[in-house]
């Protein structure tokens, strides 16, 4: 086998642990924690069948990728939940050394190829990366609102920090931004978050 | 919230039941059984690494879309494990039924949009759906290789059962056909499938 397809069959295998990163957020029905594959996955079809809400015109195939593999740092670095404000001052220095050691698996041009597009996720400047993190956001809001708020009720989240997050959802999509804003009105009047 | 919105969402939720559906191959590692969700993921991403060897010049778009979305079925028909000669039979009847079901949920132009996509893969006539077979054939091949090859010990696969169905891998691809073959034949050697 050549030393190209043999470094391409590593990553493959490599991201297969993703398979065992839990999330906070559960599946629809609670039963168990969410994995990174499943929410990539998710986010990916989502992309794909919202497309029409986005804000700017945006290159599909692009987005699809960028959500499949904005998680893979995870790896190395572990879920940092949305709402620790603990993890998340180490979360870049973490993020970045699995960046460089995930992505090098992979021959050099595919190495290059995905951690730009990796940055461009995270830097969230161009109109793809903009609508990914709608997908991101907006992913676990559903579950979170179909669990009727359960995993928000259990980290006593507040109104104000979903919001704070949720900003990056306007700037993808307004009109599911709009939706976002209804879900968490009605799940405050629940009492699913702390007003 | 809008009807079309309203369906779209009523969509997404339903397809979060394909983390519930398990297949016969486990992860890497063989700590749990592989579900629909998990496995459809990694072969979008496959897709996208890999689609230097496609025998044909590809839409990727539509490659990754179809690898998201093939499995949807699933939900309503459950997994049919490949070498299930009984459940084979009646594979058919229960995936249409489905199909019918599941994709209704989606507002008219996405339902017949993505019922499109699904014949498509079904029919395999197009090099889109010849790539996305190699890929539904090619990512368990790889974690049952990383595990050993205990799935096809456990079932008792034979060689001739493994070669039938790959053969829809060289029609994809035939650099991926070599690879394929060559991992069959280590396994065949360490006794891991039956000669």
């Amino acid at each position: 086998m050549d030393e190209r397809l043999k470094k391409q069959l590593e990553f493959i295998l490599e991201i297969d642990k993703e398979k065992s990163i839990y999330r906070q957020t559960h599946i629809s029905g609670y039963t168990r924690n969410e994995n990174d594959a499943e929410h990539a996955w998710h986010m990916a079809v989502m992309a794909y069948l919202l497309k029409e809400y986005s804000n700017e015109e945006i290159d599909i195939s692009r987005v699809m990728i960028m959500c499949l593999i904005h998680d893979v740092v995870e790896i190395d670095a572990g879920d940092t939940y949305a709402y620790d404000t603990e993890g998340l001052k180490t979360q870049k220095a973490r993020e970045d050394a699995a960046k460089e050691r995930i992505y090098s698996i992979l021959p050099d041009d595919q190495k290059s190829e995905l951690q730009k597009i990796f940055d461009e996720f995270e830097e969230n400047k161009s109109p793809e990366a903009r609508f990914a993190h709608s997908m991101d956001n907006l992913q676990p809001l559903l579950l979170n609102n179909s669990n009727n708020g359960e995993d928000w009720r259990k980290h006593g989240v507040t109104s104000a920090q979903i919001y704070k997050r949720q900003t990056k959802t306007k700037d993808g999509s307004h009109k599911l931004y709009e939706l976002t804003d209804e879900l968490i009105q009605e799940n405050i009047k629940k009492g699913n978050i702390i007003n």
